[in-house]
């Protein structure tokens, strides 16, 4: 019996590889078999997710259900979808879904109980910052989420963009300057909440990297622990 | 009308993420809604495809045809295969399959045609030699290729080995050694035809990498193409 993970995304195409690099590099594996089985849905034709958060543009909803219907009609036990924003609508996608969805805060969550982390900052778009999932979340596992001001905010989205844009050292300059502030405030650790974020950072060889959470790693580290627990289950 | 490309991975896992790369790579696009739409199957649990052909042991066909039935069930419009090896099923394969399959020799074909090249040499497994279909399917187009001859597959196979099991540079200095080999029989570019070739010559930095056809890169070539085509066809 195989599980196999579903993968809903294009949102952006590269984020989507970026996050399917990163389940390899986590699983342990000595030939190609025991690498996870994947189908990804990598299908970028969807509305954008932040511009109808931000500025009531067209929902991207159905999109995403169409997908996540594909993916299901194609024999996923599980899915995940390696975009922050687009988990605004996970409510509704798991209505939409006869298999189970994994949260990427419930990831993130997870990452942060096993260091021992209480306090957490969050750098992410408008978009993830307005769905209010990830303070939410976290609360539930007894963690306190410190969210940027409005000014810090703005510089964030602005970093994000540059990156977007192709500037990625500007764009790291940049957003490690907001993580040191967000440092500032107190918190043991912050959720690089948004793809960008990460490799950016990197990019600069900032040494700040250590303290982030970054959120789509700790989902390919999900799927990862998923699909040993199914083996375990099968096995049992 | 929105024509997807389904691609059968897994064979193995980086090399499909490497491959869906070199599509972005090579797609001509401003935002994410301009990638190509993409459904991609890589589940890993196939029996190994150099195994099979050299010592006859268990087939990888049917678990590949399952493959392709899951993409067309998924609504994919064309099939495309980032495994060199794998193609020695393609007759099977396309039988089996309701959408047409890209041949990744064809797609090396178009390429050396663009270029036009007239002797090719090619490095590529023990498996995909004995396969047979890179001259047959490269004659086709005119051009003529020189296989390496058996003390020189050996070490082109070592060199493979050596990049598989993670010595990227000692592996690369070998290909590099067997490219320069297979550049003075006279041809005037080498196919290389497994993704470990280009992967360790630029590791290397092995200014012969300029000499080489990438096959996975011609195919990801071919899937633009294929999808521009399609766009023309669907405003015409």
């Amino acid at each position: 019996m195989n599980a196999v993970i579903g993968i809903l995304g294009g949102m952006g195409p590269l984020a989507t590889v970026d996050f399917v690099e990163k389940i390899i590099d986590q699983t342990p594996a000595e030939r190609d078999q025991d690498h996870l089985p994947l189908i990804i849905h990598s299908v970028p034709q969807i509305p954008d997710r932040t511009a109808c958060l931000v500025s009531q543009h067209e929902s991207p909803l159905p999109d995403m259900v169409r997908g996540i219907n594909t993916l299901v009609g194609a024999g996923v036990s599980v899915i995940v979808i390696p975009c922050n924003t687009a988990h605004y609508w996970y409510d509704g996608l798991t209505q939409a879904s006869a298999v189970p969805i994994l949260h990427i805060a419930d990831a993130c969550a997870q990452k942060l109980v096993d260091e021992g982390i209480k306090t957490v900052g969050l750098m992410a778009t408008d978009g993830t910052v307005k769905a209010g999932f990830y303070p939410k979340k976290l609360a539930r596992s007894g963690i306190q989420m410190v969210l940027p001001e409005e000014a810090l905010q703005r510089n964030i989205m602005h970093g994000i963009y540059q990156v977007k844009s192709g500037k990625i050292e500007a764009g790291g300059e940049i957003l490690a300057g907001c993580m040191e502030q967000m440092l500032r405030l107190g918190v043991e650790k912050v959720i690089l909440g948004c793809t960008e974020i990460p490799l950016a950072l990197e990019r600069i060889e900032s040494p700040l990297v250590d303290r982030g959470i970054d959120a789509t790693q700790a989902l390919a580290a999900a799927c990862v622990r998923w699909h040993g627990a199914f083996r375990q289950r099968s096995v049992a």
